[in-house]
């Protein structure tokens, strides 16, 4: 069979009339007294196979058998993609176990989540958790797509450092020779460095943290898409930015991957707009008012987070607010002040959960010190970090987008867990 | 100042009539005695900003500052982009040290490159420097927008993992909570589990050896693209797909970047159609009877991948070729056979250097738990891997490029850390 080239499944129609040859899984299978339909998988669709039982007989089929199906195009009005596949010879490439807890074909919506991780491939054929992943490929395309045309340069820096950027805690720590490292809890300081160099630099990578808590929303690895751009006015440059970045994302995919969105959300992903900025105090107020929640100080909460949103869509039709104005002594040294006791920095939250952190940063290196001397941390334990302030480094700011978190709220799945292909705890280190 | 909204470079032409306000750094400076010409940089571009000395005398500007200039913008048929920029008036937004090494516009290939490092932003926004970071992420675009577009989903695997892919040496550890973990060598396995689930995939991230050599190829952190395909016939798909893949990539750069390439090389980046295969036999006889070397025995070395690249380049006009048919004990145990002792892999040799390694892995499990017993290791170990290959596993294969030799080896940098924006090795930590 060798002799044809192997055809993709989406570039067979019904003007194929050659023989052609195609490989795939098993994915449905329905075996008649006369007659076997095979509905064949790739990685560019699915198409009916039709054979003669009695001629089939000896290749013993099951369900996700890797096979090679040598045939002709038909006609078939009724199919999907209007073809069916003649069955003249199958060879199985590779047999699948007959002791499996779920096919790519079932309904997989109520199998444990250890079940899933444990069968990973399998779940990624089955479109009910692949399609999650290709979301998440496709907001990755998306979000690269629309900083690159926005004069933005793609960086990558390194995730062995000598130090954290946040504060001491939750680093995970690495023996690097004779020496101890630590792994990058933010690439904070590289992309605020490229600015000082490209203006606008972007990063998709991943950053760690030695986060002792496995909530929901928490992992000890997870992917960040961040950005820093240079030469701004104020922290409300980064917010138009992201409500343009993200509007741009969610209007490719309701044109593009539709199909994946929909087994997860009826509804197609809202412009981002008309996400309105509320500071932090009168959000506090919107919370004791109209909700009786009294007892926040310096911080929002899960349950805070979703009543915003809530909020935001009966007020503006979109579920998602900008949350501007922090108290400064919750947010890093190298935040920038808004006014002498709250920082010009915000997060966003969409769909009840805080999917960003960003803001407005000190660009003098005499602020920088400053800052770090109030807290009091010495400016001479970062010299190498201030020393790049004195480089022409413009008025700046940036933001953080955790990918398994947007991609969680884009298709309301209720951990982050089930948007990341090996999640990372506490308690988790395998597969 | 602030009523008019910022103006990048690019967007400004003769037809430009109204005051506009521009940001960047200082990239040229000449103060003659009555008139000052200020050619200023932003992320899309260079102007000519002219203004008059007397004016401008309380500004005290210098080479890098940060600054925004206001002004009219006039035609200029002897300027580049044909327009000029008349100041109407100058704030600084932050001023350069006046005691730095060089400064964007100077001429750094003589600078050494530790003083490169300590001064990474400042080099980034000099051409020299500065262009090979924009190719890398030429070459990272390009990459992905060519999987893309042949159906591989990205995928994310996590960096931190139980145990290593390669065997059990070059590992850095890592303090795991009450576990000890590990950098991840290769996501190898994640990638083959990836097949099994979207049929093709790739990945675009940081491995990790604890390479104890720092020489000019090795990195303890690189960034890896890789890519992984199913239902192959045999190593010689993934080697047309990687000519067809960088043959891709090098004309998109030729088309939109000659300008990043132009400093560094003389010549457009070559079609990749043509690279022969030789089997590893084929070269150690080229070796022996063209350059008398005959001391190889189970790999090539550095002197032998510049003269193989050589001979590629004298008898096909490209300097590259496929190695295919290393002996099988040289390759991890996942490898394919090609004959009963050499493998179903490859290396790509690029100018002088390789490049890429990749081939057909194993696709049955009792294949895999033959070959790890072969080698003295228990397949109890792989366990929880040796299962992905139940789940109808397809004959599969795929590859590895390393981005800082593949852009290293474009712009004809000698040593792989000129590709790096951070390089890591045993000595070097920090920046």
């Amino acid at each position: 069979m060798g002799a044809i080239q192997r055809s993709f499944i989406s570039s067979l129609d019904s003007g194929t009339k050659h023989e052609v040859l195609i490989r795939g899984w098993v994915f449905r299978l329905r075996v008649l007294a006369k007659t076997t339909f095979i509905i064949i998988k790739d990685c560019t669709g699915l198409v009916q196979c039709v054979g003669a039982t009695h001629d089939l007989h000896d290749v013993h089929l099951h369900l996700d058998d890797a096979i090679e199906v040598n045939g002709s195009v038909r006609q078939e009005s009724r199919a999907p993609g209007g073809i069916e596949l003649d069955i003249k010879a199958i060879v199985t490439l590779n047999r699948c176990s007959h002791k499996l807890p779920f096919h790519s074909s079932s309904d997989i919506a109520e199998v444990g989540s250890d079940i899933l991780l444990e069968y990973r491939p399998l779940t990624l054929r089955n479109d009910h958790i692949g399609n999650v992943f290709k979301t998440q490929a496709a907001i990755l395309r998306y979000y690269r797509e629309f900083l690159t045309a926005n004069h933005f340069t793609e960086i990558v820096s390194s995730k062995i450092v000598s130090g954290g950027t946040e504060g001491g805690t939750n680093l995970f720590a690495l023996k690097y020779f004779e020496r101890v490292a630590y792994l990058a809890q933010s690439p904070q300081f590289y992309k605020e460095h490229g600015v000082a160099g490209f203006e606008r630099v972007y990063e998709t990578g991943h950053v760690y943290r030695a986060e002792p808590h496995a909530t929901s929303r928490h992992l000890t690895e997870y992917y960040s898409l961040d950005l820093e751009m240079g030469f701004i006015d104020g922290p409300e440059d980064i917010i138009q930015l992201e409500r343009e970045l993200l509007t741009y994302i969610f209007d490719q995919m309701n044109r593009h991957c539709s199909h994946l969105l929909a087994r997860h959300r009826k509804v197609p992903l809202p412009s981002m707009m008309n996400v309105p900025v509320w500071t932090f105090d009168e959000c506090l107020e919107r919370l004791r008012e109209r909700a009786g929640r009294a007892t926040l100080v310096d911080d929002l909460d899960p349950d805070a987070e979703r009543r915003l949103c809530r909020m935001a869509y009966e007020e503006e039709g979109v579920p998602a607010v900008f949350v501007l104005g922090f108290p400064l002594s919750a947010r890093p040294f190298y935040t920038h002040p808004r006014t002498e006791t709250t920082a010009a920095g915000f997060d966003l939250l969409f769909a009840g959960l805080e999917i960003t952190t960003g803001g407005q940063r000190l660009h003098h290196r005499e602020d920088l010190e400053r800052a770090l001397l109030s807290r009091g941390i010495s400016p001479n334990s970062f010299e190498s970090h201030l020393r790049m302030f004195e480089l022409g480094m413009p008025p700046h700011g940036g933001l953080a987008i955790g990918l398994e978190r947007l991609t969680a709220q884009i298709l309301g799945l209720a951990n982050i867990r089930e948007a990341t292909l090996y999640p990372r705890d506490r308690y988790r280190l395998t597969p």
